[in-house]
């Protein structure tokens, strides 16, 4: 074989992140001596040369390097790939496409090639899946799932991650997001100043930070209100599933305690809801108000028109993949976390004015 | 470097197929003595030893081999990588969620690891598309979109692809669909049944191949029924857009001459229909019948709920991967042309009986 040999096969050999044989090749930072060996072996072992490389990195502690320092390096590292990988819990959400949009409208601009991977990350298969993204050449990782903390520590030992939407506190993985608190009680306060106080919560699964915070949120903004909920007013549903929902809402609305107004955590589950009022012969928004979230194309398209949170999803999804090319470029640059604002959009669901189509 | 030389290596040097270099190093079938040369140096070149392989290849013209003989050239291909790429159009539309479900399934099966694409590939980028391919050491490619007989001949040069939904006849590569020449007729003489015969048609964009079927079969029948078809109630839109959709929907509908039914391609565009109906003050299905395709969850969601053709879309995802895992595992099995059965499903959007949620 002739072909040249490069950081990435002595990262390979080594089993360690590009980024730590970048550290140790400029003894820099701090690496454990055993790492170190384990490197400086590799390197001897494939007659890696490296010396032209040591001024492209950018010297440590400097959280904004000079932009042609972080840049050089991106683009030695872009020489041997030019891979990224999105991760996505399933490819059957419509919330996923405008985020989507936007990752490619920001990684064709840094020249990066997208792949999309869908695979329910866990400690189990973490492994796995980083010998997918070694074969796979890829240099960076945009995560859309929810996982445990270790699994997520365990990717960034490993390359450069982004967490989109469902996010940790991590010191070595930025996130971009929105505040699932704030716009949760934003919608329960709107419909309590409609003068509706029997909201239920449709809810998605536990596992998924959005979810629990948009349940503390619904608590918190109810007790304050000195309202009691009953416990059938929050429907914590398995899995984000249209029948489910609308099965477990008929059940709900033919309680002796039924609810007045739904607050879904998508669009889709407040169609569920407006379908499953008009099953039970109640009128949406006479009888029944329904809230949705994530403004997508269901909410525009449902009859009634579906009053929902917006949620910035090309800017998220842009934003992840900047902050991406930001970590690649330079890999001692500072994490970011970003909170994006949310909207509340009144449609037909929540109010008898006849709303035209934006 | 110590890495073994795999087929793959010889493959990308002499840049053919691994097919190809199977074939010449197996001395079994018709491959051009300059193709043959090229190989045989990149061999030499490499060092690759392919002794034990020999009997791992099946016998040229055996079509249907010994289930044995494939599964072992499989077994080789796959320990090399177990990599397929999935090409689809966009990430947006609902309709691919459960064809990915149903590739999904299969490649698990057979432990491939799938990674999805969304590129419109066409003859200009098609070298870099292959360039893709290769980094991904990818040993299969479905493609779900569109693209030029030519492009598609590049690409099963390159490697094994089966097509998917959108296809075209041809030597190297399989295909999965349905006929959407006749599920079109189906729907235009179900509302010619209903005695309806201003029957618009709302069209997606015409380098589809469906779009051209579609197209075809509505005018077909139109013109056996003897109807004049005036060009306003073709609305033929440039993109699957939602707002393009009920913009020109709302025009036709306060032409002179309005259809009184919309056939349209998609049940989001046959959404649109039923909100430019209602925007014109028109009720669905009294005054206005509208019939959507592919039986999406939107199409159950919709108030009403939309009659459509359902595709059998599990079906079509999961038979393509089986249809590339037999390619892949037996470079010469023939190639296999499958059309599956669609069905009419008819709800309120068409007949003003109530009809419960399936």
């Amino acid at each position: 074989m002739s072909r040249k040999v490069t950081i990435r096969d002595v990262a390979n050999e080594a089993k360690v992140s590009i980024a730590t044989v970048s550290r140790v090749l400029n003894n820099k930072c701090a690496v454990r001596p055993k790492t170190r060996n384990t490197i400086l072996q590799a390197v001897e072992k494939l007659g890696y040369k490296y010396e032209n490389r040591v001024t492209e990195i950018p010297e440590p502690g400097m959280t904004v390097p000079e932009e042609g320092t972080a840049q050089l390096f991106y683009h030695k590292v872009m020489e041997e790939s030019n891979i990224i990988i999105v991760n996505i819990p399933t490819m059957s959400n419509p919330f996923y496409s405008k985020i989507i949009d936007g990752i490619h409208a920001s990684a064709e601009m840094h020249s990066l090639s997208v792949v999309f991977t869908s695979i329910d990350i866990n400690e189990k298969n973490v492994d796995a899946f980083i010998r997918l993204t070694d074969h796979l050449k890829a240099i960076g990782l945009i995560v859309l799932n929810s996982f445990s903390y270790s699994t997520l520590s365990i990717l960034t030992s490993h390359l450069p991650v982004v967490q989109c939407c469902e996010y940790y506190d991590n010191p070595s993985a930025s996130y971009v997001g929105i505040n699932d608190y704030t716009a949760t009680e934003t919608a329960i306060n709107y419909l309590l100043s409609m003068g509706r106080k029997k909201i239920s919560l449709v809810n998605g699964p536990l596992e998924f930070r959005y979810a629990q915070n948009r349940l503390a949120a619904y608590q918190s903004v109810m007790d304050s209100a000195n309202i009691e909920v009953p416990a059938s007013w929050i429907i914590q549903l398995p899995e984000l599933n249209h029948d489910l929902a609308f099965t477990s809402i008929v059940q709900v609305l033919s309680s002796p305690n039924p609810p007045d107004c739904f607050f879904a955590v998508s669009d889709s589950l407040a169609a569920a809801a407006i379908k499953a009022a008009q099953y039970c012969n109640l009128r949406v928004p006479s009888d029944i108000l329904v809230i949705g979230f994530d403004n997508t194309e269901i909410s525009q398209l449902a009859t009634p028109s579906i009053t929902t949170i917006k949620q910035p999803r090309y800017q998220l999804g842009y934003l992840a993949c900047e902050l991406l090319v930001e970590k690649i470029a330079d890999p001692h640059s500072e994490i970011k976390r970003v909170k994006l604002p949310t909207e509340l959009i009144i449609r037909e669901s929540t109010t008898s004015e006849r709303i035209s189509m934006e």
